[in-house]
């Protein structure tokens, strides 16, 4: 089941450099790996701002929330969540 | 270059039935020819709702919106574009 | 897979009472047998609006879609759809 | 009489993390508390999101009010309760 | 229970002079009779538009419904409704 | 002359709880000599939320501006003003 | 006592130029006769837009409503109100 | 004197394919001719919309205000404008 | 030219009160020597906030932004600035 | 390939000056140094506020992107990006 998510990330202005450097590799390890289970299936970059629109391929919305609230910035995001259906017109 | 593009359709509440099916008709052989071609990457339905969030590979933003302009729907549509670039994370 | 759906209800101020009488009546046995199969688990009117929050228990994001797009009223609806998971606190 | 709730939570972003497991896990057991007296009859998370939604059985605004204003989180909370009432279709 | 309710009226720019005065009239008897009753306790003219703010006083949330959707302008208007509690200020 | 005063309170998340119960204590005198005085009529609280409605008669807005702007909660607030008129179904 | 007043006319789409040319024309009259008694002290267009910012003296809510409800556009009319006071740093 | 305008145009759903191509062709003529005279510095198409930014360049608010309430389309239209000062960091 | 310009003060919630009540004061001769030069021609509260509407004359975009940017209160304020021209209606 | 960019600038209230000064500065060598290369286009400031409209002439989204996020202001600027296409009525 397809998920389109926007996260808006909003790092606090005090936050040290080495803290959010480390915080932000961890969230690069923990999305390539959900990209490399098929889950994480896109990923782009809002042009001009701190966000992405994702989408997951999710079994469930339990199983959704579990990967979403799992990052680790989460604390320090907005996201949006929006469920996707099959379009009539989609050739795939 | 990549945009996601959301389309919300209102068609006039005394429009026929006959036009609105004919024009969703000529709208579908519209997308799904752009979709052979892969300008129109993705196209998925909004669950429960009369909009679709849509993935163009465009060459240019005058690509884009003459793509979108040309739409049968253009004139039924509320559509928003949000430019997007390749993400640090992303696997591909 | 339970979502919160909330319609909005905007039929045209020129249709016919009988009209709308009909199509009613036709939205309630809809509704209600969506509720015996146990899809359509809760729907509640919504204090001094002709709308009302829902929840869903669907197996699917398509399977929702499916019943929403499918509702007699759709077409004078404003729909939105909040994908729910289980609280930590849910003693149930 | 119903109501449902929606909590979205904002917890100071250098709270430290002992205090907001504390207070958490006080906000369970009161939550958990009011559910065991059929007060507090459902409670979902929202996807993505650090919010649920809840629906209420109270005997009246004021002790709603008490309820929810006696949250342990309920300074932390943005908070906004749309009062129900029964659906025409709803065959319960 | 007292709860503040705001009606903002749209009549069709359409609607034949004596039709609306007709309406209106109606609507007028059913408030001062509500009001005869202590249902409606406020009534107040938003200044500069064809809205009002007022507070009823209902037995219960399907109370309420029933009085505002019992309104012969309810399909004319967007209604808002907000509970009210008792302020610890309150010296009544 | 009347007018429907809604104010939301925000106190600083960092404020002393004895610094926070003492601005309370003023300001709920400074509230209830105003109500002693006819001048701030009603005063209920929102449902779930740290806000209040309240209807004040003032002779003038400047009147109603300085007893607005005294409350000792004033700088910790949002207030919007809306001001009523007598409706012409008003039975009182 | 003064008041901000943005007025946004909204004239239907089909209403013939004749007819919306007398009602602007009546228009005209009534707010040239309030400036001249005093009572409507700043009427200006806003660029762009079919909308005005007005200042209006008013000895009361209730007269400055009747001033605006009596405006031959009023039914076409969006209207906010902005209850004014005196400044601290007004030299006047 | 330099301003952003931002322009949506909305034409009626029932407006005959020849009166909308009429108007165009005269709103085409109207804005070249500004833009000859060097008054209507850029336009600029919205991707995916019915919208165009432009930059005009006025002798005052009142001759911006004429240029835009001259425009053919101006009563299908919806306009903003924003006043634009030199930046300090503009290297021309 | 004549601008609308309305101005939301938010001082940061732990500013010492004397460094709060100098800069008041600084601001007040600044907006005063500008209304003795017929620049700043009015300025109100708005009734319930800290805010003001004020209308300025200025000599161009630019003369206005440096007004603005040199309030002393600049960096503190949400402005908004809506250019006025001529009404039709105006017998001023 | 033309971009609009609305750009505005939330500094934290206490930054010391002397920092606030020095981003500046790099802020504007490193807007000069796009400007000379004809990447950025335009640059105006938005009267009364800390913010900026700017045209961009990028090869790509990810181009944009990556000026825009090279910023030195970046983390302190809320950004806004709409693709802009040729307009048929453009004289150029």
């Amino acid at each position: 089941m397809l998920f389109l998510v926007r996260m808006d990330v909003n790092l606090p202005a005090d936050m040290p450099a080495e803290e959010a450097a480390a915080i932000k590799a961890v969230e690069k390890a923990y999305s390539q790996d959900l990209q490399q289970q098929g889950k994480w299936r896109h990923i782009w970059r809002v042009v001009g701002e701190y966000s992405n629109y994702s989408v997951f391929d999710a079994e469930s919305n339990d199983d959704l929330h579990n990967m979403l609230s799992g990052l680790p910035l989460f604390r320090y995001m907005d996201i949006s969540v929006t469920p996707l259906a099959k379009h009539a017109s989609d050739v795939n």
